[in-house]
């Protein structure tokens, strides 16, 4: 079986619901692949109320997987992966949790099942077989798009690379999770460099240290501005925070 | 002045050139911001010969910042850093790699003089001056489109989180780096399922376990394919491979 996370760890710092994710593929980090699932999962947890708070790339490699996967699943709540689980050779996420685990790893009649279901005409070769292969002890995740599945080893949720997949993966495994308070967010936007704003930004955050408030500044067609974005479970406070950030910016004539 | 990390780390291993890119800033792990610069890295790394061997998305965290920089540009040839230079509260980046290193910090005439010149009619206030923050012992890093430089202090090279900046610091540093020789690859495209050339793909790559070999799915409008890369320095085995793949699919039927 696998090794339990303590109940603190489980529930990361604060009470909070925390996630890391490990995105695995030498594709994203030579460039021949962009990632498209980061901001996809990132949106995702935040919608749900799980804090993101790290993410790995690595490469198709053992001892960087298992490291890296023993890290991040002790450190947070949740583990998501992506990438690896598919036919070939250098496909050994699955391989590599069961050896973070330390358990053991073999073609799974259950998935053998949702795949001939799913695939009723398609030959299960050898190679299809591989993608049959979970941990001891893991529960699967459904793969709407092509039937093979994902699965959840205790924290940790594998899941596939191919976005469409991933996706359906995501969502099929949602409803099984611890989820947290929805975060809100409020956005201001101000024709000003994010230089001229930064000073009353500063006194506001000060004021409300229990109010996110980040400012990201763009450029575009030479004219420079800044979106401040104030986050918060809070309503009341996130309301509060606006209102003196907005009053701030009005009595230093950054906004009208 | 900063530590130095060994030879051999600096050159990684087998003597490849590598490197480690950590990417700063709660608004990627939020969902709000999407990133663009880990596509863009990875593609400028690999065509000059650099490997990148790992990615890590961190919050605007002090302990966080620190612990990943430690970590990464000790493993590899070259750290980079995008996000966190700009001027406001959350902007932690320089004070923490000069935690990192152990080395003071403080505005630098050097930073102040390239942004007065590039910007003269701008107020350097309180927040502005915060981008002239640059750890001792380090060298600058031109940007081109705002005037704030970046910096490079001995392996790690600090960069701002807007893409055209990072862009144009990315284009200024790259000359002070050691590069390799430039990886060269072949894409085959297979229409065909994964798992249909799992198996071909799987006994070429032990047959050629110098050129690496990687297998993409695609799955669009109904139809399944998949494209194999096959990547080496070298071209002459770049080419074997590539012949004794296309006879292997041709002899098992997958292409004509």
């Amino acid at each position: 079986m696998s090794e339990q996370t303590d109940a603190e760890n489980q529930n990361g710092d604060n009470g909070k619901i925390t996630a890391a994710l490990l995105v695995i593929g030498d594709e994203i980090l030579s460039g021949r692949t962009k990632d498209k699932n980061i901001g996809t999962i990132a949106d995702h947890l935040t919608d749900v109320g799980i804090q993101l708070r790290e993410v790995r790339v690595v490469a198709d490699e053992e001892v960087d997987i298992v490291a890296a996967v023993n890290a991040l699943r002790k450190e947070n709540t949740y583990l998501f992966t992506t990438g690896g689980i598919g036919p070939t050779h250098d496909d050994i996420t699955a391989d590599c949790v069961a050896k973070a685990f330390n358990v053991s790893i073999d073609v799974d009649q259950r998935a053998v099942d949702v795949m001939r279901a799913k695939r009723p005409d398609m030959e299960l070769n050898e190679a299809r077989l591989r993608m049959a292969r979970i941990p001891d002890g893991a529960d699967l995740i459904e793969n709407a798009v092509s039937g093979a599945p994902g699965f959840m080893l205790d924290n940790v949720m594998v899941m596939a690379g191919v976005p469409s997949i991933m996706q359906s993966m995501l969502a099929a495994v949602t409803p099984r999770l611890k989820t947290g308070k929805k975060m809100m967010s409020v956005t201001l936007e101000v024709k000003r460099p994010e230089g001229a704003v930064a000073g009353p930004l500063g006194r506001i955050a000060e004021t409300f240290p229990d109010v996110s408030m980040g400012s990201y500044p763009y450029y575009i067609d030479g004219n420079y501005g800044t979106n401040l974005v104030l986050r918060s479970t809070d309503a009341a406070r996130l309301e509060a925070a606006e209102a003196a950030l907005k009053k701030e910016l009005t009595d230093t004539g950054l906004i009208d």
